[in-house]
């Protein structure tokens, strides 16, 4: 099955956090499962907050923005009646805004889970619900408002 | 002078942000001038976001991140009748929740400024205005809690 990143145009594809076509990045990769789009990551040691051994505030932030805007995109799709193998022709969504609350710290060399969940979607703006953990624990929750670029953009 | 983040006490200094022992990071450095504290940071180029020439989400997710804490760190050092001269021991802020407003999109290239100015301060808790831009625009704002960690941490 492709990720949805690997859905998006080619001049969307350089985005550090989760482009296909960005060698130096993470490569997040975002996958339409039922109601939810869930990622999978692990993390490199060298990415540690202040304290060794836990993953730093700004590679969460990274997961769950790049997350976001490939659910939105997701959704969106899903809301024309299409399918993921349809491909995301003329869908890139951006992050107008994002929350983010670090309830637990999120231990390092654990792979952890990102799950995004649909609040609303109207013609150009999605609310997403966001999720970063293990197993079943939650240590980060998020919410995201992305906005669907225009066709000018495209 | 000396950034906040180099009197981070060790066990402190290995965030990937602004982590002056991690030498994989981007070593943001933070420094109080005045009412405010602030950073300049030139994103590289493999930073981008979906469109090449615009910064992605997360890097200037990090910077506000790394930023805010070493801001409120230096607030609670004042707040002590203290200066940046006299350390950070005993102090340092993780944070707690993080909103951001990508107002505009952020070009690579540039040379950012991350200002940080502190809206409330009690024992524990910091709550910091951010804003992230270039001259006199703003393209980005932010609003952060941090916590101060508890002496059993230290």
């Amino acid at each position: 099955m492709k990720a949805i990143q690997d859905h998006y145009a080619a001049q969307f594809a350089h985005c550090f956090g989760c482009g296909p076509a960005n060698p130096h990045g993470h490569q997040l990769k975002s996958y339409l499962v039922g109601e939810q789009v869930i990622a999978r990551f692990t993390p490199e040691a060298k990415y540690s907050g202040g304290y060794p051994g836990n993953v730093y505030g700004g590679l969460i932030a990274s997961l769950l923005d790049c997350h976001g805007t490939a659910a939105a995109a997701a959704f969106a799709l899903r809301s024309l009646g299409l399918e993921m193998k349809d491909g995301l022709t003329g869908i890139r969504f951006v992050t107008a805004s994002l929350k983010i609350d670090f309830k637990r710290p999120t231990p390092i060399g654990v792979e952890l889970t990102i799950v995004a969940t649909l609040r609303s979607l109207d013609h150009r703006k999605a609310e997403v619900a966001l999720t970063l953990g293990a197993g079943s624990e939650v240590w980060v929750s998020g919410e995201m408002l992305a906005i669907k670029l225009d066709a000018k953009h495209l």
